[in-house]
């Protein structure tokens, strides 16, 4: 089995994991999970989204979280931006990076934001020149790679295409989502060895959802692929908005887990995550469905 | 990615999921489980155990089970059995074939059944040769394959030892059980690769438990490595008498749906899967683990 030695997590649950959460997190709550996310070891904190409050009224404090949260050096605190209006926000909190998001299929793109792909690459596109510009790095999501709510099937030249315009524009990695997490490790074999013979490895991080509960094979799979960079939620926090009861993204606990037990490093503290974790699971008054933190605080099984 | 085209499911949820339950489900009840766990597609079910009733209570009804349940012809119906008195109620309850067990771990047989290996294994061999000569099929676990609770690391050379005993005694199959679910893939490929020398992989099962989230992985790790039966129980049923909390065997229905999902053949439908998951959560009052179960129905999503 070949793996690297090492990967980064990028922690997505403030923004990805909070905007599928029922309950609305008060802003005090979020800075102290968040600060707690960045005595982990953590160095990628996606933070919250700068869309616009009506669609994610969970993330409506967006500005506010970013102003008062302790930064930790070499951590980076990062938001989701949708547009241009998102840009000024995100700027004016001073977000260290830029993330933008396109949907791999039409009809999720329609639903999720009211545009077209090409109406939305046109956005993001503008964004990213703009960010680039300030100085900002942009991070690209790709969505609905592997499956679409909608349509079903999601064609792999149509997630090559994106890539490409991404890349060109200045994007520098581009998260490969499985949003409603249908993917299988056959087929997260089948898309990356595709992908990486026109792109590098280095070009791409995978997000994977658990809602079948195949997540950690997925990023196995990636692995053994080159991949080395990985989104993750603290507990595995969120849902699926259309799998009611399901899982939500993969749990950072159990990615980072499996990764320690096989030997590669992360830079994260297990039990400063388990804290993190608690902190954030007592606060919403919900069971984490991660599930190293259920079976409780991480001992050394030595082999 | 080599995988089989099909793969045998070892149904242990009425075993070893029930036997990790709080609660005592009644002797109707689990007919009822079983009869509709045979009609799934399933091809192998594990009923019970002929333990002594003082030692495992919610088994303490193996008998009346087996009487009762309707059996369907292509499904064997099998049972636990430790020593000699457990034989002879198996074979008056007409169990299909016999299931052995030995830990590779000292302080583990000793805590679990209060018998060094070497004496569990003069047991087994005599049950086994018992089993054999009355036209009964012997199947043996070997537990604590990947780690102890008590001893933590666990010595190969210790696993393959009792492997070779075994086989040589005329068990057909050996499950090689990951007790408490500490297992991870390099570990199942590293442990598999020395095993796969010495003996085919035809002669091994794996019986993994979801207790930090890598069962599935480890799945497919053994699949890639030649391994085409496991063990896994339905919902998820069970838990960790080691980790409070965690979760049992992995769950029948995330083992199929994945393999489903890659196209390996395993026979059994997915929705009946889920109407007789369905059954004994109600019955318990308990949210199964079992991510596909949580998530739904499961719908045909074609990519």
């Amino acid at each position: 089995m070949k793996l690297p030695a090492s990967v980064q997590i990028k922690e997505v649950g403030p923004r990805d994991g909070l905007q599928n959460e029922e309950k609305i997190v008060a802003v005090q709550d979020k800075v102290q999970w968040i600060n707690a996310l960045s005595q982990t070891g953590l160095t990628y904190i996606e933070v919250s989204s700068f869309v616009h409050p009506k669609w994610i009224p969970a993330l409506a404090d967006a500005a506010d979280v970013f102003h008062r949260i302790r930064r930790k050096p070499g951590v980076m605190y990062t938001a989701l931006v949708p547009n241009q209006r998102g840009l000024e926000r995100a700027l004016a909190a001073d977000v260290d990076e830029v993330n933008i998001f396109l949907s791999a299929s039409e009809t999720h793109s329609q639903k999720n934001i009211n545009k077209s792909i090409s109406e939305a690459l046109q956005t993001v596109k503008e964004v990213t020149t703009q960010s680039l510009i300030v100085g900002k790095k942009v991070r690209g999501y790709v969505s609905t790679v592997f499956g679409c709510p909608y349509e079903g099937r999601v064609e792999l030249s149509a997630v090559e295409r994106l890539c490409e315009e991404l890349l060109a524009s200045g994007v520098y990695e581009i998260s490969l989502g499985d949003t409603i997490g249908v993917a299988n490790p056959m087929q997260v074999e089948s898309v990356l060895t595709h992908l990486l013979k026109h792109f590098p490895a280095s070009a791409f991080a995978m997000h994977f959802h658990n809602t079948y509960g195949m997540a950690l094979s997925n990023i196995l799979t990636s692995l053994q692929a080159g991949i080395t960079v990985f989104d993750s939620s603290c507990g595995g926090l969120g849902g699926c908005p259309y799998a009611p009861g399901a899982s939500g993204n993969v749990a950072t606990n159990d990615v980072v887990h499996m990764l320690h037990q096989m030997g590669i490093k992360t830079n994260i503290n297990e039990n400063k995550l388990f804290e993190a974790s608690r902190f954030i699971a007592d606060t919403l008054q919900i069971k984490l469905p991660s599930q190293v933190y259920q079976a409780g605080k991480p001992k050394t099984i030595s082999r």
